[in-house]
């Protein structure tokens, strides 16, 4: 039986603060872990219905009544693990690189990263107001995808400053997508979810780019975040 | 005060079996109500914590308790409408044409929807197994764009049986997207999220399309079919 200590321990790392204290975050589902448990990413514990066959240091068999303590998901998937934060990488200077300024939907970032793996884009810079990937809701979403592409947390302002890449931005107004040349490598960068790029953010952006709208009724107010990503990553690579 | 069987009526419409029975659906908040009372849709009754100036036998100022007992959101947004679910229509002969095959999640059939609207696809045809365009979650995230864009439910084994247009279906092995021919009019057949097409509809597909995978490592499984069905919507558009 887990002490109350460690459920309170486990269940603190919902949270943000907790997560980065310990240096530790939450994955669940056997099949997420198996794909965590195959990168590069450190276990700390398993705890789990069924024995993945691990060092017995690393795994802890556990109730069904402790797993529902402990789970984040409404209908817990057999296994809890805890991971390693891994520690920060440089900044990319080069490539295509997303640039996400404050995505706060967990369901969007984890879909967004997941379009980063498909698509051969190994670096996401995300500002500090961007939710955290290491959000239980993200490493969810992400079905493995978060241990192929490198996430970095920053000051934009910062970062786009000191690019010498193009720097795209997905903006209402911009320039058609599908008529703009578009670089191999260079910064994407897209915005919040209903307020999009911000100012400080809008004057580093070099080029501004949009994807017409085709219905004639006009009244749609803009894509969602994680589908108008998928649509310019699309557009960067498909060329 | 509502009435005990009021509020059960009310809250009975978070199933699809009472909402055919009743022939009624449910909107929330004052953003969506507000677009759809712009439509063509029929308001049954509107319950609400401010006035929307509407015909007085249509609105009913009620409290937050009450408004609290017959919400689905957790956090009710100060009004609730009743429309009338609208008359089905003839299932469409021309055009692009988006059908789903067993589409489950009610997020991703409502930013389908929402991408609908953007590229001017005014008809969506779904399979009897598809989440209910109706279901709260769904309506939720349309954000209105479900009074531009006409919803079919009907057997897709006769409907794409009987279609004289060419019958693109995406499938992981499919011809790549970027360089198929792709026709001004046809029907788009996007799977369910686990499954995708199934194999009775795969028959029925003429053109297999694929949306290449960048990646190198090639572990992604797939895309989520709603940022999928984004960018087959623009290819199709952009040419």
């Amino acid at each position: 039986m887990l002490s109350k200590n460690k459920i309170k321990l486990l269940t603190s790392l919902k949270q943000k603060k907790y997560r980065q204290q310990h240096g530790l975050f939450v994955a669940e589902g056997i099949k997420t872990i198996q794909e965590l448990l195959n990168s590069n990413l450190v276990l700390q514990q398993l705890y789990t219905r069924i024995t993945f066959n691990l060092d017995t240091s690393l795994e802890t068999l556990i109730t069904e009544t402790d797993l529902k303590k402990i789970s984040f998901l409404k209908t817990p998937n057999q296994a809890l693990a805890v991971f390693k934060i891994p520690d920060s990488k440089p900044l990319p200077k080069t490539g295509l690189i997303l640039v996400l300024d404050a995505v706060r939907d967990p369901g969007n970032l984890g879909t967004i990263i997941r379009l980063c793996d498909w698509f051969g884009i190994y670096n996401l810079v995300c500002s500090e107001q961007t939710v955290d990937c290491f959000n239980p809701k993200v490493i969810q979403a992400t079905m493995g995808s978060i241990t192929r592409v490198q996430i970095h947390y920053t000051d934009l302002n910062d970062y786009l400053s000191s690019t010498s890449l193009p720097v795209y931005g997905a903006f209402m107004d911009g320039n058609t997508v599908y008529q703009e040349t578009l670089m191999k490598e260079g910064v994407l960068v897209m915005g919040n979810e209903a307020n999009g790029i911000s100012e400080a953010i809008e004057k580093l952006v070099t080029k501004r780019i949009s994807i017409p709208r085709f219905g004639s009724i006009q009244e749609t107010e803009s894509l969602n975040v994680a589908t108008a990503t998928a649509i310019l990553l699309s557009e960067f690579k498909r060329r």
